[in-house]
Parts: structure tokens; C-alpha cells; sequence
């Protein structure tokens, strides 16, 4: 029985065509299932199980053919993932997903930027198979080589859960807004951050207080760096960067900064000067330059991403023509991460194929990396100094003296901590490195009692 | 020269390949641009050429290949659009374009339900021509034939542009969100209605008074009808549902309320309840029945669709696993129309071509209608009551009898109008036809001297 090829999707000269099977459903026609080889069965390999058991009948509707699992990899085979798991082959080194003859696509829910994950892929792609993957970090490291193996076999590389969860992100900016040069794409990246700063603000816990809840409640990794850290929202910035701007991925050219030291009295005064305080993740092209940038930042509360609470997140892309566009939703989770899996093994069934970075390997660009000292903008700062005459005088000379003006100011009347009291000001927009030098001789001063506080302030 | 199939994506038996021409560039490489046959060069089809002028080299990277404009045809041939039009052949029948051998792809850039529009379409698909439209009048009457149309040919019917301008929210429900059984899609869907009604709150303007000043500045259509009457929104609904449920698009099964009624008074009491009243265009699919309402309505300030101003357009989807998806940006205009109608010729020349409906259209459904006198939900309503001794004892006795009852009321102590008092009510949730059967009775007593109010609450 000839079929008509699928899954290469747009065929061209040189390209392989990947045919599937032909099977026969009870009423003895011919169908072809789209046949996934899962590598991960933890949260998020259980959530495309559950969801492909779920939604099954949809998803024939809407692929046009049916979408199963039939081999899956994990470590323990005997616990219990709230889905039937005896159902499919299994096998113990992923790597063998690549090459099964019941396996037309590799889901890879493994993790890690290399080891297993990273060989499973290469493995996958070598054999002509289209490869759909969660896996920022992997990306972030990889993406490059990988989008360029599955150029040369013609099929697909997917990655719509590896950046902000449930949310159509890299479909909306890969497709979307294709149309559009953008100047900027910034979000809420990390659903674990925006959940601490949230309950932060809502109840006046400190961040060690927040993270240690969450870790117990399991919503915060024991090991919290790579959260807490703006690690994986760096990785996440990396592929969008890449996606808005024809861009080579730079995650080594993400200028990264967490919510470690974001306090309490920081999310008060924002506050009060109307703004919030978010882990955003920024990226810019100016003039061939890439500007990448996670960092806590003071988010007016005009803005939508400042009401963007708990695990949500968010992406803001400006278009030259469509202007702002706005997305958000579950940023993590077995059920969202699921979604966004099971959308791109659709993609794979309906033979959709296109380039993983929304054009060519080739053609994207190796941008130059924007210096974070030349950055223009509002600046927040605090000061813990000493409750005495003439503090106030020598700071401002010091803001004076780099060229930096103020815009406003909040000092309280009396000692606010026992190290001293709060100077809080706002600058006009000014270049980084302004601020940065400024604070470098107020820091040095004896009247400053502890490490100056600077966050930028989101001015768009 | 014999090259690879393009156009046609994935092909099946049965289908037709669409062979681009192969043309040489000035280095003499071959290139295959996507030839553009572009019908209407109004607001949205100068935008069209505008956007690839602008943006034809970023264009070209992630198309793979260049898209321009070969042909078109439009009204007046010496109109100033402020783009070069000189360049294109031009042709006075649009229908024309369909049938040229320079021409790939039809954009329909002409407007209106049926007639050159209907024609155009039609005979674009007939050729074995993919068409991209932004007409959603058209495809809320005709989109189902035209699919099937298109699906026959193996050819895309794209429609990004039709609903929610430059937001991407057809691609955002037909893939991204293509794993999920979505329960309720629903968002603001018409710029006009949302700008009015933003201003009517900002102002304290009127409706009759916004409306004129917008007619004025060119924001609103002289006969604005489509708009202010719900018309457009829903045209637009019919095809979210369809897109959504997997449902056949049923434009005539949409329950339809327009803002003409909307007073400040409302705005105000719904301001005081804690709501902003928004044009709310809502489906869901419960039991095999489709529920699908423009109306306005009163939005909790904590949802996010109650944020959404002046001209913009939201779209909110609610999946069983990827939870509330959010979307928004600019929904009219000719830079956001044209991003949209620009990012389908980009997926044209991409191949990629898949169901026009996420499913093909023998897939869908022919839902049954819900009867909205079953929708249950609370309800807010204002009656216009002579201030005498007695009324609002027969006032909450027609709710009573009627089975509603009532969460707060908010009576003025003085006649705050020449007819009257105004009594507001917030009711509990409800089956809709009680509210009515009550509203009846009370219309009907002498003490009620204006036709009462009532506004659904958006509960969700």
C-alpha cells in the first residue's frame, strides 16, 4: 500500500521524506497514527500520557490522524505515574527510541543541557526523526546544531513547551509575527520567581521565607538556583532572542541577575512610586546589537505585566506593524508543558515542518552583544546610611557629579533599620554607566551602611 | 528547470502540488518568490504593500524565499495611497487575479459577505490557489465551503487578519492550544466598541456623543452598525467557535446585543460593584451544545480582559490542560491587519498549509444550539422606579416569585433622574430565564417608568 508522504512536510530537493505506516483501525481502514517515542516519564512525560489519553479522540479530529505513544524510557519502571505505562515497549537506554521502527516521533522529557537528553536528540535528528523537546537549557546550549541537523534531514525540531509552559509563544512569534521586525521581546519567564515576589508583596515575607514554603510545598526545586538564580529564564530569553531577531542563540550574552537580594522595603517603596517589582526578561536589537538582559525590575502598574501574578507568565513582543502584542498564561506544570507537547507532535502529524529559529540556520545573524553600560533608562536606587546632617548632600553630589539627575526622592524622617535609614530615589533616564559609577563612590562612602540597591525600571 | 514542490505543503494523494516558477535573482541564483496577487488597496491592502516593502529582506530570511506583490486590482487606479502601486499589473476585475499565471496567492483585501469578495475567493480556490482573507463577514457565511473548497485542491484558506487583527490568535487556537478541549473561548472582540465604551467611562460621555466624535476622527465607519449593533464581533465569534470546538461555524446561531443601550449610569454602578463593562463575545461547548453571545457585559476588575483599552482586542481560551490562555494587542488597523495577513503568506511560502478549521471540515460538528434562557450566571440589573412608599417590596417580590434571588442592591435615596430612582441589583447566580420571566412582571408595574437593564456578570 503506497502512501503519500507525510511528516516531511514541504519537501524539497535533497531533503528525506519520512513515510509512516499504514495501519489498519477496527473498521479496516487505513490510518496512520503518529507513533511518539517518550524518553521521561516524570511530571511532564506522565502529563503527555495523560493528555494523549484524555484528548484522544480531538486530537485524531484535529491532526487528522491518531497520536500515540508506543515506547517510552524511564528509570524506575515500576512507579506508579498515575497512567498506564504496561501498555508500551520500554526501553532502557533512550537513546534506542531514535532508532525503533515503532517510533516515527521522539518526545524528549528527559532534561539537562547535555548527558542523556543531548544524546537522545542527536540521535533522534541523525535518524530523520522529527524531535520535540521541553528542554531549554539543552537549547539554550545546542539549539544551533540542532535546528542545523534537522535542516539537513528535513524534518522538524520543536520546541513550543521550552519557553513559558502552555503558552503559544514560540508559535506566535515564530509564525504569528513573522511578518514583523521587533524591537523588543521581554516577559516573566520564570513562574517559580513571579511566584515568590508575588507572595513577597501580598504578605510581607521575605524571599528566604517565600522560597523555603514553596520548596516544602514542592512548587520550588530543592536546589533552587537555576530559578531563583534568572538561570532558566536566561535560557528561555536565549531561544526567544534567536526567534524575534534572526538571531544566533547567545545564552553566554544573557546579562543575568536574580530575586536573591530583592527585599521587602525595595517592594514597598516601588509601591509606593506605582510600580512593581517582576524578574523581567529583556531582549533588544539595536543597530546589529543584542541586548539580553534577566533582571528583577520596578514594572508600573499600568503595565500588563505587572499583574501578572503567582506561577503565570507573560510575553510582550512590539512589532513594527502589529504593534504590542500580549500573552500569557501557565508558565509550568505537568498539564500546560503537556499542552505545548502534544501541540507540536500535532504540528508533526499535520506535516508541518519549518525552521526550528523561524528561518534557516544559515541565515540567522551573529549579532554583536550590546554593552549593559551603554543601557538608557530610569534607575531605582537605595541607600542605607547614616541618620546624620549632610548624608543627603554628599550623595547627591555624588549623582551630581556622574551626570545623573533625580527625579524623585523618598527619605524617611527617622532610622528605619537599626544600620541606619532609607534613601530612595529615581532617576531621569540616564546611560548605566552613569548610575554604576555613582554608586561605586557612594558605596565607598562611611555614611552608607550596607551595599547600595539599583534596579532598572521597565520605561515601555 | 524542475524544481521541488512548494505551496502544496503536505501532500496527499489526491491533492494538487502547486509549482511555483523559478526565477532568476540578480546573482543569478534561482529563487521561487511567492507572486502576490492583491485585491482591495484600501486601508488594509496599501498596508499589505507597505509591510513588504518594509520589511522585504526579514521577510525573505524567515519566508526562505521573497514574497512580493505581482498584481492588483482596486477601484481607483490614480488614487495616492502613499506606496508605489505603479510597479504591479493592475487588473479591473479582481476575479482576474485568481486565473493569472504571475499570481501564487490571493490576498482578498475587498470586504463584504458575499459578492467581488465571494466571487474572488471562489475562483482563487478553484485554480488550486492558496487565498489569505482578513474578511470575516465572508467566512462566517461561506467559510465552510470555502475550506472544503480548499481542502479539495489541497491548498490554504488563511484568515489570521479576520479575527483579533494583529493579535495571532487563529494560529494560537488552531496549533497552539490544539491539544486541549477548550470549554469557553471568549475576549473582546471589536476595537470600536471597546474604545467607545473606554471613553464613555473616562469621559463620562455618552454613547450617542463618543460615537459621533469618533466618526469625526475616522475611528468609527458612518454607518456604524457592524460595529456598535455586535455584528462584526460576531462574525468573528462564529469563527473562534469553529476553530475552537471543531464545530461547523454557525454565524446565524450567535445571540447578538450591541452597546447602543449602554448608559453612564451603568458604567458608574457597575464601577461602584467593582466591574467595567466590556462588548464580551463568548462561546463554550457544553454536551454537544454551542453557546455563542456578543453582549455586553460586566468584567471583575481582577480579570484581565477588564484591562483591556481603547481600540484593543483580547482573546481568552480555557483548556483542560493548558489552562487560561490570554492574548491581546492592537485588533484593527492597517499596520496590524497587514502583520497578519503578511504572517499567512509567510506560512504560504513556508508550505505549511493544515485545515483551515484545526480540523478538515468533515471533521466538524454540527453542535446543537444551548438556549441562552438557560445560561446561568449572576446578573446585574438597573430599574428606573417611582420614589414612592412600596415599590421595592414589589420589586423583590416579582424576584422572589420568579425564584431569583438577590446578593446586593443598591438603592439611591433620592430621585437621581426626572423618571425616578434607579434600583441596581447584583443577583445570585440564576438561570437566565428567571431573571427574565421577573423583569417581565416588573416592566409591567406601574412604579417601573423605563424599560429595565440587565447585564450578564462574567463569572469565570
Amino acid at each position: 500500500m503506497a502512501l503519500a508522504p507525510q511528516g516531511g512536510g514541504q519537501p524539497r530537493a535533497g531533503t528525506t521524506i519520512v513515510n509512516f505506516r499504514a495501519e489498519s483501525n477496527r473498521a479496516g481502514e487505513i490510518v496512520t497514527a503518529l507513533r511518539v517515542g517518550l524518553a521521561g516519564l516524570g511530571t511532564v512525560g506522565a502529563g503527555v500520557v495523560a493528555l494523549l489519553d484524555a484528548n484522544a479522540g480531538l486530537i485524531e479530529r484535529r491532526a487528522d490522524r491518531q497520536v500515540r505513544v508506543t515506547a517510552v524510557s524511564a528509570r524506575d519502571r515500576g512507579r506508579d505515574r498515575g497512567v498506564d505505562t504496561a501498555r508500551f515497549a520500554w526501553v532502557d537506554d533512550a537513546t534506542e527510541l531514535a532508532g525503533r521502527d515503532d517510533v516515527d516521533v521522539v518526545v524528549e522529557a528527559v532534561g539537562g543541557s547535555d548527558g542523556p537528553a543531548l544524546v537522545l536528540a542527536r540521535a533522534t535528528l541523525a535518524a530523520g526523526k522529527p524531535l520535540v523537546t521541553a528542554n531549554k537549557a539543552m537549547l539554550a546550549h545546542h539549539g544551533l546544531d540542532l535546528a542545523a541537523s534537522a535542516e539537513v534531514k528535513g524534518v522538524p525540531l520543536k520546541y513550543e513547551a521550552a519557553v513559558a509552559g502552555g503558552i503559544p509563544v514560540i508559535g506566535g512569534l515564530r509564525d504569528g509575527a513573522a511578518a514583523n521586525r521587533l524591537g523588543r521581546v521581554y516577559g516573566i519567564l520564570n513562574g517559580t520567581c513571579n511566584y515568590i515576589l508575588t507572595r513577597m508583596e501580598a504578605e510581607g515575607l521575605s524571599f528566604a521565607a517565600v522560597l523555603a514554603d514553596a520548596q516544602r510545598a514542592g512548587f520550588a526545586e530543592a536546589d533552587p538556583g537555576f530559578d531563583v538564580d534568572g538561570i532558566d529564564a536566561a535560557h528561555k530569553l536565549s531561544l526567544l532572542s534567536a526567534l524575534a531577531f534572526g538571531a544566533r542563540i547567545d545564552f553566554a550574552g544573557v546579562a543575568v541577575e536574580g530575586i536573591r537580594d530583592v527585599a521587602g522595603v525595595d517592594i514597598d517603596h516601588a509601591a509606593t512610586l506605582g510600580f512593581r517589582i517582576k524578574l523581567v526578561a529583556l531582549a533588544s536589537e539595536d543597530g546589529g546589537r543584542l541586548f539580553q538582559r534577566v533582571h528583577p525590575c520596578l514594572v508600573p502598574l499600568a503595565h500588563p505585566l505587572a499583574h501578572v501574578a503567582g506561577a503565570l507568565n507573560a510575553v510582550v513582543a512590539e512589532g513594527d506593524f502589529a504593534g504590542r502584542l500580549f500573552f500569557s498564561g501557565a508558565g509550568a506544570g505537568a498539564g500546560p508543558t503537556a499542552s505545548a507537547i502534544v501541540a507540536d507532535l500535532i504540528d508533526v502529524a499535520r506535516g508541518e515542518v519549518g525552521p526550528a529559529f523561524a528561518m534557516p540556520t544559515s541565515r540567522l545573524a551573529a549579532l554583536d552583544r550590546a554593552d549593559t553600560a551603554d543601557h538608557v533608562g530610569r534607575f531605582y536606587l537605595r541607600l542605607t546610611v547614616t541618620d546624620r546632617p549632610g548624608v543627603l548632600a554628599e550623595l547627591t553630589a555624588a549623582l551630581r557629579d556622574a551626570g545623573v539627575s533625580i527625579e524623585s526622592l523618598i527619605q524617611r524622617g527617622t532610622a528605619a533599620v537599626d544600620a541606619g535609614v532609607y534613601v530612595v530615589m529615581v532617576t531621569h533616564a540616564v546611560r548605566e554607566a552613569a548610575v554604576t559609577a555613582a554608586l561605586a563612590r557612594m558605596a565607598a562612602s562611611d555614611a552608607v551602611t550596607a551595599r547600595p540597591v539599583m534596579m532598572h525600571l521597565l520605561d515601555f
